[in-house]
């Protein structure tokens, strides 16, 4: 269940999506017409009330619903050689999440890879927080995050670590593609494993009185570091 | 109202915050005792249940609610001369606001202006998405933005906006502090009179698939875009 106008919209337009069936108000129906038309996708056109019973009543839907099968998760070995992904060490917030992946699009990340046990649905709310970016980001699932990073690392990855006890900031640290950014849940951190299995351990040393960020606000605060310490060795 | 550990320990232990009551179950009791001890503050040891009749059963309490009165906001005039501060032209959803907040503190930011007519309640939601940072960063409410924007140009405020259709890149813009970012809500941007009153349009050109990011996203890159190039210049 994907719904809300971006989210819906960048799943009718992408090649790798396979839907199901459009549900939607009048109005929506009608500021979609393009892509509906363009996909050709069985749509019934329904009161606000149908979908409101389907998504539940604290859900932003903005009068469009679309069921469709989730997008086929992808192997390590299909990782770019040269790409930057983002790895969650049991981020399982789909709000945080959603936003993850969301900005880990606009920043050209390739994938995002997570841990099968801790991985939250990619529908709903996560969809709709990733407003469009699960489309754009694959999704690795792996059973085990360190030896997902021990291959990562064979593959030539630089494993970056957020760690608030990491030995250097993220900004002194010396990076190169392709990249792997982990990220570990809020309070928690990484765990031991993921730790003795990333190449630097770094921390965003914040100048301010509070010291920790939202999750998603660290992702894009490091992923705007690594973007402008890359482009300075151009 | 202020719920969850991290903003009642930040309400309790800042200087500037009236408190009136603390609710608190046995074991968030017992984890808050030095602060409580050192406040000095009424506290009653409840039953949950308790608290989630006065939070709703939505809210991430933790076991812990604080009642306090609301910070004072401030006046312009009384900034910083050398400060940096967060606009807000009609951002309004708390959760957005809140971890404006927590990543405005993060930065070291002195204040957010905001409009009243378009300003969430300091409270619930957004105290908890703050996690303290609403005892760090100061609240300017004005009645007219751009005014406000005017005033903080006679300061010596460079008033930075962000805008898709800026006619330079933040990386690319000239800065210098004292500095003030100014954020439009998703979707609509800044108003024209808001726009203005700018003395730099800047945008964030993302790389990727997804070109704009979620408001406090956009506020955390351009922040450290903004820390990372004033810290250059030094």
């Amino acid at each position: 269940m994907i719904y809300g106008f971006h989210p819906v919209r960048a799943a009718l337009t992408s090649p790798r999506r396979e839907l199901i069936r459009l549900y939607a108000t009048e109005a929506a129906a009608a500021r979609l017409a393009p892509e509906i038309a363009a996909k050709g996708i069985e749509m019934r056109v329904v009161p606000v009330e149908e979908i409101v019973a389907r998504v539940g009543s604290e859900a932003v839907h903005q009068g469009v619903l679309l069921e469709a099968r989730p997008l086929e998760p992808i192997d390590l070995s299909e990782l770019p050689a040269d790409g930057l992904v983002v790895v969650l060490d049991q981020v399982t917030d789909p709000h945080n999440v959603g936003a993850i992946l969301r900005t880990a699009a606009a920043f050209g990340a390739a994938a995002l890879v997570t841990t099968e046990r801790h991985t939250p649905e990619f529908t709903g709310v996560l969809a709709k927080s990733a407003s469009g970016g699960l489309e754009h980001v694959a999704i690795a699932s792996v059973t085990n995050l360190a030896r997902a990073l021990g291959e990562l690392g064979d593959m030539g990855y630089l494993r970056v670590g957020l760690d608030e006890e990491g030995s250097t900031t993220l900004e002194a640290a010396t990076l190169h593609r392709p990249l792997a950014l982990v990220l570990g849940a809020e309070g928690k951190g990484l765990r031991r494993l993921t730790r003795e299995n990333c190449d630097v351990l770094a921390r965003l040393d914040m100048p301010g009185a509070i010291k920790t960020l939202n999750v998603s606000n660290a992702c894009a605060v490091a992923l705007t570091i690594i973007a402008m310490r890359l482009a300075a060795l151009r």
